[in-house]
C-alpha cells in the first residue's frame, strides 16, 4: 500500500486521523477513484493497484462556496438580454446610486453567495442579528453586513402591488437589472447602524455616504443583472468574478489560497506577512500555495488612497520583485468599504471562500477607524480576529492572524516585531505613512520598494494641485 | 403490532415518518425498551411481545436543557459551604448592586445554562454579534443578552493579579459567591448598549440602572455560590429553580409544556390565549399540556407594576378560576429586563428551555417599550417573533405566535380579534389599563376577573399616598 507519508502534512483540521483511517480501509479493499470533501478541501484520490502495490495519486480541488454552487445573476449572452431590457423598460424603476452599483456587481458575480439578491427583511434581521443565515437544509452560511437597496416614499408608491422593478444606473438612466419578487419593508435606519457598527455616532463614512440621506424602506428580491458591470476606468480587467478567480487558481494548480484584504499601499511589512506565510503554508506540506493580493475597489473614505493608485502602488510592488509574481494573483474586490471592524472582516472573509480562498489573514484591527467623535479607535484592535475565529459560517475558513511587523533600525528593513529588543523597532502607521508622502519626505530605507513610494508622492503630489483631475470613477453598466 | 395511531397525533416536526418507520423496524424485531430523542422530547418506548401480540407504551421525558445538562452553581449543602466562605474572606472582593444579585441568581440556578458564570470576553463577543455561543463539541446554544459584571477601575487594582474574587452583597456587605479564574476585559459600553438595543439614545431602562454610571471592565469567571440568594419578600416559595420546575412537570405528568412570559397584570385576552394554547395542544394529541405562568421577577421599568402586586394580580386570577389551577403553574423567573425586545424575546425563550418548557408563546413586541426619545415604538412589533424563529439554538422549541385578543363590544368579553367586523372591537392597551386603574375607572365587563382588577386599583391607591412603603425588596444572600 502507498504510504501515507505522500500526503501533505496538512494541519489536524484539514486531515485527521478518522479520515486517514476511511482511506486506508478503503485502501485496502479497492481501487478505483475515491472523492470526498473535507473543511477545507475536496480531495480525489486515484487508486491503481499495480504488480508493485497500490499507488495513490492526490489532486485537491478548491474550498465549496457558501451554499454549496457560485451564484450567478448575470443574464447569458445572446437574445435573453434584449428581451429583459424590453421587459424592464415597462417596470417601475428604482435609481441606484454608486454604491448601490457597487453591491449589484457584488451580488452579481457571486460574492455574497448563496444570496440572490437585495435583501428581504428575513435576510437583513439574520444578519442584524446573528450575522448569519440559515439555509433551507439547515446549515448555516455567514452573513455580517446588510446587502439592501432603499427607496423613498414616492418610489414605493410608484410600485405600487408590483412584484418587480427595473434597477436603473442614476448616473446614466440606463437599466442595470430587474428586481423579481420584491418584498418591501421598513428601513430603521437607527437600528440598522447600530447592529451594524456598534454605535450611532455621526460621522461614519459609509453611513454618511449611504443611509443618512436614504429613504425610509428597503427593497428586497432576485436580481437579474442585464449584463456585467463595468467601470471603464483601465481597471476592469483586475474586477476578477468569484468564478474567474476559481479558473485561475485551478489553471495554477494551486493547492492552498491564502488571502490578503487591503485598502492601503503594500509597505514591506506587509510583503514580508505574506511572503512568510507561504513558507509556512510550504512547511505544512502545501505543494503550490496562491496569495490572493485583494484591494478593495468600491466605495473607500475621503482620505483614504483612491484605488487607480493603490493599483499602480501594487503593480510597482510586484515589478520591483517583493512579491513573487508567479504565486500572487492580483485583483480587485469590488464591495464597498463599511469600516464596521469585527462585523465587516466576517463580510470579507466569507467573500473570499466563495473566490476559492481558504486562508485568510487577518490584521490588528481589521476594518477599523477611529471613532468619529470620541478619541479612540472605534473598535478594539483585538476583537477582528476574535470574532472572525468564532463567526458561524466561517469554521472552513483557516484564520492566520497577522504578526507584528516594524521597521527595524539595526537590520535597516521591516521585520517581525521582537519585544525582547523593543526598542529597535519603529512603527510607521498608515497615517504616519500617508503624512511623509504628502509632505515629500522620504521614510526610511527598506520601509517601501521605491516605485512604489513614487506612486505615493505623486498621488499627494496630483491632489495639492486643484486643476488635476482626480474626479472618482464611476461604474456605468457597458 | 400496536397500531401507531396510538401514538399522539404530533406535529411533522416531532414525529415525522422517518421517526415512524424506524419504531416500526425495530418494532418488528425485538422487545424492551428503545429510546430515542427528537426535537423535542425524548421518548422511552417499552416494547412487550405477548400472546395477543406487541403493546408498547410511551413515556416522554422534558426537552433537554441547553448543553445536556443543567448548571447548578450552588455549593452543596454541608461544611463546604462553611470553607467556601472562608476562603472568600480571603480574597479582593467585588461589590454587587441588586441586578448583579439577580443575575447571580439567575445563573446559580442554571436558567442560563451552559453558562457557568459572568460572561468572559469571547462569551461576550459571541452573544454582541451572534446571539448565541458555540460550545465545544461544536453545536450552538442560544445566548443574546450579556450577562456580565462591571467593576471599575480601583477594583480591578485591588485585584491585581488574582485569580479568584469574592462577591460581596452592597447592600448586606456579605459574601455572596466566588469567581473563579477570572478574566478582565473591556467593558465598552457604547458597543454593548448599540448591539444589544439596536440604539444607543439615552433613557433605556435598564442602561440607565446597571451600564450608565457602572466600570469600565467586565470581569468574567466561574461561579459558586455559597448558599442559594432568598429575598424573604414573601415571594421566595414562587422562585422555583429550573430544576424544581421539572421537578413539577414530572410530578404532574406533563406531556408538554408552554411557557407564558409577562410582565404585567393578567387580562381575560391573556387568559383566552393560554387556554386557547391548551386546548390547540390537546388536539395535536397532548394528553396533558402544563401552562408556566412565569412573570419576570427581577428589575422593571419605575412605570411597571411591581412584582409583589402582579402576583396578588395573578393569584386572583387562579381563584376566580379564569385559568385551571390544575394545569398551570405559576412561578417567578428571576431575571431582570433588559426592554430590548428582538434581542431579549430570544433569552426569555431559552431561560424556559431549560425550565422544561418545549413551548413558547410569543406576543406582538415582546420585550418591547416606547423609543426613549422619538414618538415611535422602539422595535417593529412583528421582529419579535421573526428574530426568535430564525434564531440559532431555539431550533428545538415551538414558538407559538400570540393570536390578538381584544374587547368584543357585541359578545362583551375578550375575544380573538376577528378583522371583518373590527369596528366591534376594542383595544385596550397596558398604558390605557395602567390609566383607568390609576384613575379608579372601570374597565368593560369582562376586561378582567373583577377580584384582580381589585387588586390593581389598590396597587395605585397605595401610590398615591406617599407615606406608604412600597420601597423595593433587596435581594439578600440568606
Amino acid at each position: 500500500m502507498a504510504s501515507l507519508a505522500k500526503f501533505p502534512n496538512y494541519t489536524n483540521q484539514t486531515l485527521n486521523s478518522r479520515r486517514i483511517s476511511q482511506i486506508q480501509s478503503r485502501a485496502k479493499t479497492t481501487h478505483g477513484q475515491i472523492s470526498f470533501r473535507n473543511s477545507n478541501l475536496s480531495w480525489n484520490l486515484k487508486l491503481n493497484r499495480s504488480s508493485r502495490g497500490l499507488k495513490m495519486a492526490v489532486t485537491a480541488s478548491l474550498i465549496e462556496p457558501d451554499g454549496g454552487k457560485l451564484v450567478d445573476l448575470v443574464v447569458p449572452v445572446g437574445p435573453t438580454r434584449e428581451l429583459k431590457r424590453r421587459e424592464a423598460e415597462t417596470l417601475p424603476r428604482v435609481e441606484l446610486g454608486r454604491v448601490d452599483l457597487e453591491w449589484v456587481q457584488v451580488l452579481s458575480e457571486g460574492w455574497a453567495s448563496p444570496l440572490r439578491g437585495f435583501m428581504r427583511e428575513a435576510e437583513f434581521l439574520q444578519t442584524l442579528h446573528f450575522s448569519s443565515l440559515r439555509l433551507d437544509d439547515g446549515s448555516v452560511v455567514n452573513m455580517s453586513v446588510p446587502i439592501v437597496l432603499a427607496i423613498d416614499d414616492s418610489t414605493k408608491r410608484s410600485i405600487g402591488d408590483g412584484t418587480k422593478v427595473a434597477l436603473v444606473d442614476r448616473s446614466t438612466n440606463k437599466v442595470v437589472a430587474i428586481l423579481n419578487n420584491i418584498e418591501i419593508y421598513k428601513h430603521n435606519k437607527e437600528e440598522r447602524i447600530a447592529r451594524t457598527w456598534g454605535t450611532t455616532a455621526p460621522g461614519l463614512p459609509y453611513v454618511e455616504e449611504t443611509i443618512t440621506h436614504a429613504g425610509n424602506w428597503l427593497i428586497g428580491g432576485d436580481l437579474e443583472v442585464i449584463k456585467p458591470i463595468k467601470y471603464n476606468d483601465g481597471l476592469d480587467d483586475y474586477r476578477l468574478s468569484p468564478a474567474q478567480l476559481r479558473e485561475e487558481f485551478e489553471k495554477r494548480g494551486a493547492d492552498a489560497v491564502f488571502a490578503f484584504q487591503l485598502r492601503n499601499p503594500v509597505h514591506n511589512g506587509h510583503a514580508l506577512l505574506m511572503t512568510d506565510t507561504r513558507r509556512r503554508l510550504l512547511d505544512m506540506g502545501y505543494k503550490n500555495p496562491v496569495l490572493l493580493l485583494h484591494p478593495l475597489g468600491g466605495f473607500t473614505k475621503a482620505d483614504d488612497v483612491p484605488l487607480s493608485w493603490r493599483m499602480k502602488q501594487h503593480q510597482k510592488v510586484l515589478e520591483d520583485g517583493v512579491l513573487n509574481p508567479d504565486s500572487t494573483v492580483v485583483a480587485i474586490f469590488p464591495s464597498p468599504m463599511h469600516y464596521a471592524g469585527p462585523t465587516e472582516v466576517q463580510w470579507h472573509a466569507k467573500a473570499r471562500i466563495n473566490a476559492g480562498a481558504n486562508f485568510y489573514i487577518v490584521g490588528r484591527d481589521p476594518a477599523g477607524m477611529s471613532h468619529p467623535i470620541e478619541k479612540r479607535d472605534l473598535y478594539d484592535a483585538d476583537h477582528g480576529k476574535k470574532v472572525l475565529s468564532m463567526a458561524p459560517g466561517l469554521e472552513k475558513l483557516n484564520i492566520l492572524p497577522f504578526r507584528v511587523a516594524a521597521y527595524d533600525l539595526k537590520k535597516k528593513q521591516m521585520d517581525f516585531f521582537d519585544p525582547s529588543r523593543k526598542d529597535d523597532f519603529l512603527f510607521i502607521s498608515g497615517t504616519k505613512m500617508r503624512t511623509l508622502a504628502r509632505n515629500r519626505e522620504s521614510p526610511p530605507d527598506g520601509f517601501m520598494c521605491p516605485g512604489g513610494w513614487q506612486v505615493l508622492v505623486d498621488y499627494y503630489d496630483s491632489i495639492s494641485k486643484p486643476e488635476t483631475n482626480t474626479k472618482f470613477r464611476e461604474a456605468v453598466a457597458a
